[in-house]
């Protein structure tokens, strides 16, 4: 059975990991027959948002100790991330990406990325194992492969940022995909474009089915 | 289209809802082609859960404003739940039902149910108008139906317990569903047994084809 690693950003599209892409990508990893394990980074949120109103929470949380929400408790700290017992890695999106993964949603082309997040992410491309980045996890990628091929979507802004860190950005519709293949790497916009479930839905079961048949 | 109700009790299983069953849920309303309306009570949780170690966080949180993290902020208010908008009312689980909308899980057959939860639960009843229970959630049904049939799974404890309370429980798989016919009432047993999340997925997604059809 194969077996995959996801690593989430915590608990919530606004400061942490979209949920909706995490629930859909773990049940896609069962229906496809494999196994999956759950990561995250022991470290403290950038911040911590009401997701009614838009405005920050004065409560620290922990990206890890927030993740485990999703996963019932499931989960491991990413330091325990050993990439020989994984066939593949799946990153879904969320504002946690670009705020506790990385800065990207801060620094923009300046953006860098947490180190143990981008030394888990490394150790899987130059291991040559398939990877899925979704949504607006993608901003990892120009730190991670050299010109990786990539969407997150159509967002013009964000496209442009990451062509100029060097990624090459491929326009794409919500239930469809992009493929690297030199890199093995699947990307799709999920909830950059989603305006239903099912929508994220039909992208993200591509993304893993792909991912899965590379590995 | 048919248009649900779903009431939230916070965001992860031990303190709030169990958000894999509220996403499927919603996925399946979806499937359906039916739209849904979420709402949670505006009120303190309980308490607050790691939900690594099981301990308490010294964090008050809010159920309406930690139920939005699910739904990317689209919720309301239980005070703004008007039942003659709604087609049926579905009632995901998780300990939150059993701490912030009732305190079953605390004071047992001695348990009260939120008085906003209450009447919004009953109007429904009281309209005749189909409703979905599922997981933990059937607690609230002596409440709210006269000898309501439900499932909450095959655990003795909780069952014997909401006999006493005057429900009839029936024995059910995670992937099956109870119907009582004429409460127009779907339990199923989902996270109360469910081992993955293709477990729970199967009898939400009968559970959810069913109270449209009653609707």
């Amino acid at each position: 059975m194969k077996n995959i690693a996801v690593i989430l950003a915590g608990c919530g599209v606004f400061d942490g990991s979209e949920i909706n892409e995490v629930v859909l990508t773990l049940l896609h990893i069962e229906k496809n027959n494999a196994q999956y394990q759950c990561f995250a980074p022991d470290i403290e949120q950038y911040h911590t948002i009401n997701h009614i109103t838009g405005e920050e929470i004065a409560q620290p949380r922990n990206v890890l100790v927030e993740s485990a929400r999703i996963t019932r408790g499931n989960i491991k700290s990413l330091a325990e991330l050993d990439v020989t017992q994984f066939d593949a890695l799946i990153v879904p999106g969320g504002f946690g990406v670009a705020k506790n993964l990385s800065d990207f949603a801060i620094n923009g082309t300046n953006a860098k990325v947490n180190e143990a997040v981008l030394s888990a992410c490394k150790a899987f491309a130059d291991a040559k194992k398939a990877t899925g980045y979704m949504c607006i996890a993608p901003a990892l990628l120009p730190f991670i492969y050299h010109k990786p091929q990539l969407t997150i979507g159509n967002d013009s802004d964000t496209a442009e940022a990451l062509s100029t860190l060097g990624a090459e950005h491929v326009e794409c519709k919500v239930n469809d995909i992009v493929i690297d293949k030199s890199n093995k790497l699947v990307t799709t916009p999920a909830y950059m474009l989603a305006q239903s479930i099912m929508d994220a839905d039909a992208g993200i079961d591509k993304l893993v089915r792909n991912v899965l048949a590379m590995s």
